[in-house]
Formats: structure tokens, C-alpha cells, sequence
């Protein structure tokens, strides 16, 4: 990417729009500055200038770009994309498009911001209906594994959990700073005959394929946090159970731990200091932390922030997008996938050779 | 079931065999006595005598069956269902089938468990392949949610997935005594179209083909612990990911708790307290305090212990066992499991209909 980078947000998003996202940016100043980066707000421009005034960090890096409408956090994908145009997310992703930014980041409706980007920037291959979501799932030792798809492909045959792989490994490379990030596939056992059909023929494609991937093999569904593993691959069903599943067990846990720390304990001095422990954990286990999610698989670089974000958390959407846009994470994710049509185009041989 | 129920234990399963298992029946004793209840201990007759010699309250209850042979904990299952005759697992079950048990407990090998099960006691439904495993679930305010299948029928189909619905409800009202449990499918969303085909086929069967369950919906991975469904129903392979997925999502939390809790803490008495009450924590969370497992599908109850049980734990699934044998459970399935056919001869415009 040429300098400058520039970076294309959608200043309304999210649950907190401008107030949020603009000290966000503020927040990220010092970092952009450094890269030589800057960035467009698109949204109303009375608000964002407001927060503006408040933030001059952020002023210092913004141009704002005004759009009339915003697409609302419950608005359907269909009606998004048809009522959609000159909103502010619409207005941050067609940026993109016409080659003024080179990433956009938006806090704002899921479904609206894969179905709009898919439409103004299509996809890298024909074989995704959607971009893939992908989960920064914390683990063991401050390891982070970078998991997809978590919701947006229900049914993925084995060439598209393939090409979650590709793009996971490129991903995690580029904001991880790993020169050769371990991929696996998320299973039921490790063994080469465990799961269903579409599983073991991906396996078999990435053992034996030739794709210059590290491949570690299948993985359970505890290795997620075991923190061994760069890249978990799975479909968009699985992902998500797993992720809500995780969430569920960490709130059920610090519900129990709450109850077990003030239920009978005889002196002030124990809960207090068990209080600051459990708020430790709680910053160790923040998803801010983590922010910043891609929508793996569109030709170009669009970052789905929280849409509970604070700004911590929306400054680390934008340097997601920033190391993103100035990486080789595109072109690597091309060759790859043409290794990987090659790898198709030699016909099962290959792939069946190993079951 | 006429008294005396009597209920047939493979003494020589699991990590540790005779010197956990015949305590555990001791600590089952009392209640066992109580319900008019036998057991009948297979295994190597020398040990199981020196267990008994140290555990009157067990000896008073039990009857020694000798057999020769142990099925090992990493036999595969078509070898143990070649070589295990006569083995304690195989003559634990074959006690059901010629009548003279009621249930069987076993705390060996899962797969072989299963496979000589189904040799000896064939299965309820032509539809299932394989017994469905059970996860006795811990959440919010005590609250127990039975999931099934948590690992063993890897494919399911949207019959399966009612039939998982009719044996995870008749199980949870024969061991938590609830009368009405309540039974959702566990998805990626709650809306009618949400999921893949499988699930939404089953969903218009639960829904609509007057079935006599208390039916709640599609459910998420973060309801599993949630406290507010009894019966979360879901394929093999989804229902194994998130169980290990919540294993290893526990651990870590665990892992981080005990960093937080003993890293720069200034004094030691706060440190004592906070693992005080991790201990507490522990304890509420222990799985030996829900152990034991029925494979649900058998024409027979058997119950899985886990290997790593200890007597408690042990004792626990032997209550299961009888609770079980001492229900209406097996009546009821197949109650409901003709009712179910009826609603399939009707043909799919029923289920079809709410689509």
C-alpha cells in the first residue's frame, strides 16, 4: 500500500457512534501518525464534529465526510442493501471501492456491513456465499488463536473450510507478526478417520495437498483456549456454538466465583483483595483487548468492530485495519488460493490418497 | 420394576477398579437399602473380596460374579466386541438381558461400552446407529440441563435429533423429578429460519407435530449454562465441540484465577482466603457430583461412569442407575417414540407447514 494509508470509518456505528468511535480514534492517533495514516469519518457531520473539538488528536488525522442516513443495529442484511446507499457505513465501505482508503472499519450491524461489502467490493472467490467472521479467542500463556468462520457460513464443504484456512493463516500472520502460523481443524478427535465427510476431506487436502501452510491437524473443541494452536478452522455453525458456549461458561464461572467469594467469608480484607484479583482477570479476559474482527474473503479490508466496543476497544479495531492494509495478506491469500485450485484441479487422487 | 431391584456393576472398569468402585457401593449402601435394592459386582472375585472385607456396608448389599477377563480402557470397540465375552463389562450387561439386573453401571471403556450394549441389548429405534451420550450440564442457580448427543452419532438427521428430544425428556424427569422438562434445540439463533435444514425440520416436528414435550425453541451455546432449559438437544459432533469447548474454556479461567490470585499479592492472608473459596468453586463445579452418564437409546439401562470417578462419584451414577430402573422412562420413550412415527406417516405437510 502506498502511503498515505488511509483509513475509512464509519463514525455512526455501534451503540455508542460518534461519542465512542471519535476519541477511538483519538486514541489511535499517535500509532497512525507514526505509519504516515489517516482517516475519513463518514457520518453527520454536526456530531462528529462536535466530538472533534473535544478530541484535537483525532481532528489532527480526520478529514469528515457527511452522509444523511445510518443503517440501524436491527435493520435486515436485504433491506440494508437496498435502502442502504449514501449511509454512513455504506458511504465508509464504497471508500474502498473507489480506491480513496485502503481499509474501513465499522462498530455498526453485522448483517448489513458483510451483505453491503460483499456488494460494493465482492468476494475473493466464487466458492463463499459470505465473508467468514473471525474470533480472537484468548488462551493459555496470553496466546491469542485466531478462529472462523463463527457465524456466517452455516454449511461449508471442504474446499470453503480450506479457504477459511488460507485466509486465517494470512490474517494471523499480518496482525500477529507469526512468519508461519499453525492452522487446524476443529474436530471431534485427532484421528484421521474422526468426524464427518467435509472434514476429512479438507484434512486430507491440507496433510497431503502441497499448500505451503503449517498444518497441525484436527483439534478439539479445548484446544481453542489451550493456546497451541495460530488458526482454528471450522464452520460457521460449529464456530459459533463454540463461541457462544465459551461466553457462556465464563459468565456461569464468574457468577459462581462472585457467590463463593461473598457468601460466609468472615473478614472485608479477603473479599477486597479477591475483588481486585477478579477485576485483573476480568482486564486479562477484556474483549476490548481483542477488538477488531475482519470480514474474511471480500476483495479488500473491512474491520467489524464490537458494537459494545469503549474506545480502548475501537482503537484496536483500526490498527487491525492498519496492519491489515499494509501487509501482504491480500496477495497471500491469492496465491494460496491458487495453489489450492491447482490442488482441485489434480482431482481427488491427491486428496483421497491418505483416507 | 418388582423388588428387589437389582442393579449389575462392572467392578473392574475405569482408572482404578475394585479399590474406587466397592467404596463407592458402600456409599450407595444406605440408599440402595432403602429402595430395596441389590447389586451384583463382575469382575476378578479376589479383589473384589479384599475390597468387600473393607467395606461391610457394601458387602451386606452385593453378590460377586467372577469373571476372567477386562475389557482395557483403550481396547477398540469391534475388538471388544470380538474378544470381550466373558469379560466383567460383557457380563455387567448380559445380567440385563437375561433379566436378572434391572440396570448396569460401568466405569470402562466408552466406545466398547456402547458397541456390546447394542450387540446385547439392541437399541429402541431403527433410526439410531449408535447409543446417544449424555452431559449432565451445571449452570446458573444450580440448575442441571441434560445435553445429548454430546459425541457418538456424529450425523443427525432431523428424527434423530426429535428422537435425542424424547430420551433426553424422560431421563430428566425420571433424575431430577421435574415433571415437565422443557426441551430446546441448540442453534445459532432463535428465529424459525435460522440453522441448517436438519434442525429446522426438527423444529417444525417439536413445534407443531403434538408431541407431548414441553417445547422452549432453538436455544444458543451460551443457554447450555444458563440455568433455563432442562433438555438442550443437539448432534454428536456439535454437542462434543461445545462440551470440550467449556472444559477448556474452565481451565483456562481457572489457570488465570490462580496467576491473578498469587502474582503481587501483598499479603497471605488475602491469598489463603481467595483459595478458599476456589476450593468452593471447585467443589460446586466437581462432575463427580454429576456423574453418571445413561447411554439413552438402549433397549436397557446402562450408565457410564467416568474412568476418573472417584467412590462419590461412583455412587452417584449407581442413584442414576436406580432412578432410572425405577421410573417410567423406558415406557415413556416409547410412548412418545410412537407418537413421533405417527407424526412422520403423516407426512412432511405438518412439519412442513410452519416452514
Amino acid at each position: 500500500v502506498t502511503t498515505p494509508l488511509i483509513i475509512s470509518i464509519d463514525a455512526m456505528g455501534g451503540d455508542h457512534g460518534p461519542g465512542v468511535i471519535v476519541p477511538g480514534v483519538a486514541r489511535a492517533a499517535d500509532a497512525l501518525k507514526a505509519r504516515g495514516a489517516r482517516v475519513l469519518l463518514h457520518g453527520d457531520e454536526t456530531r462528529i464534529k462536535a466530538e472533534l473539538a473535544r478530541c484535537p488528536a483525532a481532528r489532527a488525522i480526520s478529514e469528515v465526510r457527511h452522509s444523511d442516513s445510518v443503517i440501524s443495529m436491527d435493520e435486515k442484511p436485504g433491506q440494508a442493501m437496498r435502502r442502504g446507499k449514501g449511509s454512513s457505513m455504506w458511504n465508509a465501505i464504497e471508500a474502498i471501492k473507489t480506491g480513496e482508503a485502503h481499509a474501513c472499519v465499522s462498530a455498526g450491524n453485522t448483517g448489513a456491513l458483510m451483505a453491503i461489502s460483499k456488494l460494493l467490493l465482492r468476494m475473493v472467490t466464487k466458492d463463499l456465499e459470505r465473508p467468514a467472521i473471525v474470533a480472537s479467542w484468548p488462551g493459555m500463556n496470553g496466546h491469542v488463536t485466531t478462529v472462523l468462520d463463527v457465524g456466517a457460513n452455516i454449511d461449508c464443504d471442504a474446499e470453503r473450510l480450506v479457504d477459511f484456512a488460507i485466509m486465517g493463516e494470512a490474517f494471523h500472520r499480518a496482525v500477529h507478526g507469526v512468519a508461519k502460523p499453525t492452522v487446524a481443524l476443529l474436530n471431534v478427535g485427532s484421528e484421521d478417520m474422526k468426524g464427518h465427510g467435509e472434514l476429512r476431506e479438507a484434512h486430507a487436502i491440507l496433510k497431503d495437498g502441497g499448500l505451503p501452510l503449517a498444518y497441525h491437524g484436527f483439534a478439539e473443541g479445548d484446544d481453542l483456549s489451550r493456546g497451541e494452536v495460530d488458526v482454528m478452522v471450522t464452520d460457521g455453525f460449529t464456530g459459533n456454538v463454540a463461541l457462544k458456549t465459551a461466553e457462556g461458561t465464563a459468565r456461569f464461572i464468574y457468577a459462581e466465583m462472585r457467590s463463593a467469594f461473598t457468601s460466609g467469608l468472615p473478614n472485608k480484607i479477603g473479599a477486597f483483595i479477591a475483588q481486585a484479583a477478579l477485576k485483573r482477570l476480568k482486564a486479562r479476559l477484556d474483549p476490548n483487548s481483542l477488538n477488531g474482527a475482519p470480514l474474511l474473503g471480500l476483495k479488500g479490508v473491512v474491520i467489524k468492530s464490537h458494537g459494545g466496543a469503549d474506545q480502548f476497544g475501537f482503537a484496536n479495531a483500526i490498527t487491525v485495519a492498519a496492519d491489515l492494509a499494509q501487509s501482504n495478506f491480500a496477495a497471500e491469500i491469492e496465491t494460496n488460493m491458487q495453489k489450492l485450485s491447482a490442488v482441485l484441479a489434480r482431482g481427488s487422487e491427491s486428496a483421497g490418497a491418505s483416507t
